[in-house]
């Protein structure tokens, strides 16, 4: 069942939250007819002229994602703003979902008027987080939410694609002997605006201060490039509430600072290449004469040179019909 | 300066570890030209009658994944049995490598003669990580190793691309109050084989006795696909040498239950539909028609319906030469 534009672009103009979540389901969707559809409202959100921060959270499983952004989330909402929470988890492809939801871990905000939490599905293809992260922001963006934070799981791909959609990048870290350094991979230190040793709770005062100068001292050897900011080292303890002002402090101070209009010229420009590069992908990968080749290729379940030789062939005599 | 492709094969023969280095280099490379020589380099890989036991190992950072292994490969080669160790980051592509190395946790069996450790180059394309440590794995099998551990960073897309390649799927997590279980994600846990509680050392004993617990409760919620094989949860102290002789029992029993013909014909397709794939996004990306869609729709920074229905047409009637 399908809803004429007229639906989504009324609803998130009255906040009404079940027409933002069924948005949000409408561009996730694949269905030619709904593309149309979606299409037309995020041409429609993009010109609005209202402005979230997108803050990005990443960092491995059991460092309190969702603690920090329980506290965070409540100071937010203590200083009057409101704020979406949207919840990546890139690998749940095969059965989706965590054993326990996060909702528990939000018990502050979770039910709030001006909190909406909303997970993001993942996709099968290249990108396909990132695409419907982005469009599901610009969603949040027009109903008028003044935060979207977009958590993610893991250390990996998934990391760098929401980087290119987040105007800020924060990574939480657990304060360590030091011994555990080597787990947070150079790469994604590098992306990260705002490093946060989370659990710094008054038991673990010393080791937070031994990550806090730890960390201190590879920053300036990281390629980090943004020349709008230095990026930092905090401290908190979500759990305890201690540095979560501070934090959001710094939040804001970067935002005063950085040309948000370059970065979302960026981020535009990125998931626009993100778009067309799936676009092709679903039209070469549903396009006969190359599914015969495929079928064939993988019809013969032995390796060998010739075959794919063969098959270079076969792909560069077919694709070289473009060229016609 | 490329070798022939006696060269290789001569080299992996003799057990020549610096051929093995540069053929993986080879397998490697997308020159045009090194392909020839290394599709069949991989041919003759594959007709060899050796077999190795090809072991994904993976879990998040601080989980003391090079520590295991370290652990695991003393116990290896106290058996008098070879190893190779592949490594990959899925999260370097900005920069490549780690803060630290690696090889200062492995410092039992870095240097031992019947060890190979090689980092494996991650890649822009998707599948590319498969691809390549396909390709490691096959060069390593031949040359003689009797295992084959493939570590992994991270909880994401590339514990799924790592699972299709190898035999037998091993998910290392932390004892824990069991507060953190929700940090693991389902998806990753289905696909574990052997679920090792690392860092069951004595200090952490009865953390890791509930962990046990939890984790074995939690295992007839899972949708575990071999039938061959019931999952477990087994416990280690990688430092302490606790459990370790245990877990290699279990690999072995593994491989004696489980048909590894089946498995590996089931990798080998999965490899080769990977390969397909990635010829034709090279080959369509290339191509100077598609270039020229490309470039004029993101030459443009704004972002309206009509351009993606305006791309959509201009795609289609270009890939529906394939047709004529």
């Amino acid at each position: 069942m399908i809803e004429p534009l007229s639906y989504y672009i009324d609803g998130i103009n009255n906040k009404d939250r079940i027409v933002l979540s069924r948005a949000i389901t409408l561009i996730e969707s694949t269905v030619p007819a709904h593309r149309v559809v979606a299409n037309q409202l995020i041409e429609y959100c993009l010109k609005q002229e209202k402005q979230s921060k997108r803050i990005g959270i990443t960092g491995s499983p059991g460092v309190g994602k969702s603690t920090f952004i329980n506290a965070l989330g409540a100071e937010i909402i203590a200083n009057s703003q409101s704020l979406a929470i949207l919840a990546i988890d890139p690998s749940s492809t095969i059965t989706k979902g965590s054993i326990l939801g996060d909702k528990t871990r939000m018990y502050e905000i979770a039910y709030h008027k001006d909190v909406f939490i909303r997970p993001t599905a993942s996709s099968n293809y290249l990108g396909g987080i990132a695409q419907n992260t982005y469009q599901t922001i610009l969603l949040c963006e027009a109903f008028g939410f003044d935060y979207i934070l977009i958590e993610t799981v893991g250390v990996g791909q998934s990391e760098i694609e929401i980087k290119h959609l987040t105007d800020l990048f924060m990574l939480l870290v657990l304060p360590n002997s030091g011994d555990e350094l080597q787990g947070i991979k150079r790469g994604v230190m590098e992306l990260a605006d705002i490093i946060i040793i989370n659990k710094a709770d008054k038991a673990n005062e010393q080791q937070a201060k031994i990550s806090v100068a730890q960390l201190k001292s590879v920053l300036p050897l990281l390629n980090y490039q943004n020349k709008e900011w230095n990026n930092i080292v905090l401290q908190t303890s979500s759990i305890e509430k201690i540095g979560i002002d501070n934090t959001l402090k710094y939040i804001e101070s970067y935002f005063s600072k950085v040309n948000i209009e370059s970065i979302r010229k960026q981020q535009l420009l990125s998931w626009k290449n993100n778009l067309v590069i799936q676009l092709i992908q679903e039209k070469i990968m549903s396009n006969k004469n190359i599914k015969t080749i495929i079928d064939e290729f993988l019809a013969n379940d032995a390796y060998s040179y010739k075959q794919i030789q063969k098959i270079n062939t076969q792909l560069e005599s077919l694709i070289n019909k473009l060229d016609s």
